[in-house]
């Protein structure tokens, strides 16, 4: 059988022509059922409804959120749970099976290395491709009209619990992603672009210097959470030169 | 009059539906004409066929490339010459102009500064918005099938020039743009996920020990340049556990 792992963008406005295409060649698609919404399963179901692609859903497994002291392997453990329910759903539809990656599949996405797995078990024999969607820190960018770095300088993205290793480690500009409440603490001078709940019809945006906005983006959070029923948020650190 | 920067990714197979609309609404698209040719005014062009859009080129101004001593001062230097030579191309025509950026424009990208100078300096009053495009750095995890970082780690961008530097300070996947012949001395139980002319006919990928596939590497980037006329690569490199 084959799977397609395909990047989505942020919705139907963002499926390239390769993944249209892609889309109209697979007999289904799969996705995560959380237990919590987080908005994203309506976003998938409104591309199968455009693309007229059933979708069959994968309850997804607990995870331990509370931030073990051993995130890699809580993660790992997760993700073996995943990949067994998933292996199970391609082993019963067989076919050609799209997986929709919300963003780009190369950021902070676990499907790659679900299927790689299930790939790499040999239960359910596969062959899988990827084609690249348009991810966060992009549609940021693009909403605030600026470019993620100084001319001819590096730009760090990283996950928010490792933030402070970023900051010490010297990075001027620093994307951050998988949010929670964010300790800026500080940071006061640095500048911020943030967003949340970009390219749907909740998304937030609000710049200037962090001490200054913090409070407007704590209440465009509550806002958006509450608007939509989840939120998801993402920023753009850069140092005081 | 209305400017648009527009991300095309890597030619008519990434234009996404929003950028589709955009290009349908515009009077005409703005590209670069470089000295020398790097196959991205073709590319350009076709995606100005497919969308009926007439292309008026730009002649780009010289730039010191001899890699000067202040950099940022010969980027600086460039960008107002390109500004002027925009403004009075933008002046001409007005109406609603696209600007075609390859990728993405958020990433070593001068559009967007271009076009924030010529707002800024109010000779050619317009707005202009941004809708993102499929990134280089995407388009190689896509055809390598990999994620650009460890499970919960950062993954920091740079130009080739500073490649040292993010060794130095430790990091340890590091997507490298902007090449050129890049010297990995010492880096040779790395692993390199290599890419050039992506998304194009003459596509080129090698990936494993850096110190094992430099020679692969050195080879597949004469054949990319011979058969394009030009080439542009990328690279991840992953420090070894
Ligand atoms: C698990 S990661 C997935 C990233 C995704 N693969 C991408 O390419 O954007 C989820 C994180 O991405 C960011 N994110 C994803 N979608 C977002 C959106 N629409 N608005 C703001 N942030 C978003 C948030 O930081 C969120 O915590
Ligand atoms: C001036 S930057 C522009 C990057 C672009 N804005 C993006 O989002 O990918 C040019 C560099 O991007 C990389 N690049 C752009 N297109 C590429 C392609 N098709 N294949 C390989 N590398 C590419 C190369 O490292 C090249 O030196």
């Amino acid at each position: 059988m084959r799977v397609r792992i395909l990047g989505i963008g942020m919705g139907p406005r963002h499926v390239t022509p390769e993944v249209a295409d892609a889309l109209r060649g697979c007999d289904y698609a799969v996705a995560a059922r959380k237990r919590e919404d987080d908005g994203l399963l309506a976003l998938r179901q409104a591309v199968c409804e455009e693309y007229d692609l059933p979708l069959v859903t994968v309850p997804d497994p607990e995870r331990d959120r509370d931030d073990p002291a051993d995130y890699a392997a809580a993660v790992a453990a997760w993700h073996e749970a995943r990949v067994a329910a998933y292996e199970r759903v391609l082993g019963e539809h067989g076919g050609t099976a799209a997986f929709l990656v919300w963003g780009d599949p190369s950021l902070y996405d676990s499907t790659l290395r679900i299927v790689a797995r299930i790939a790499e078990r040999g239960a359910v024999p596969l062959e899988h491709d990827v084609l690249p969607g348009i991810s966060a820190p992009q549609l940021l960018a693009a909403r605030h009209r600026i470019v993620l770095h100084e001319v001819g300088r590096p730009v760090h993205v990283t996950p928010a619990r490792r933030l402070r290793e970023a900051v010490d480690a010297g990075q001027d500009n620093i994307v951050v992603m998988l949010g929670g409440e964010l300790d800026l603490t500080g940071l006061e001078q640095w500048s911020i672009w943030w967003g949340a709940n970009l390219g749907t019809d909740t998304e937030e945006l609000v710049s200037g210097r962090v001490g200054g906005v913090l409070p407007t983006i704590g209440a465009a959070r509550t806002r958006a959470r509450d608007r939509a029923g989840w939120v998801m948020d993402i920023a753009l650190l850069r140092r005081p030169t």
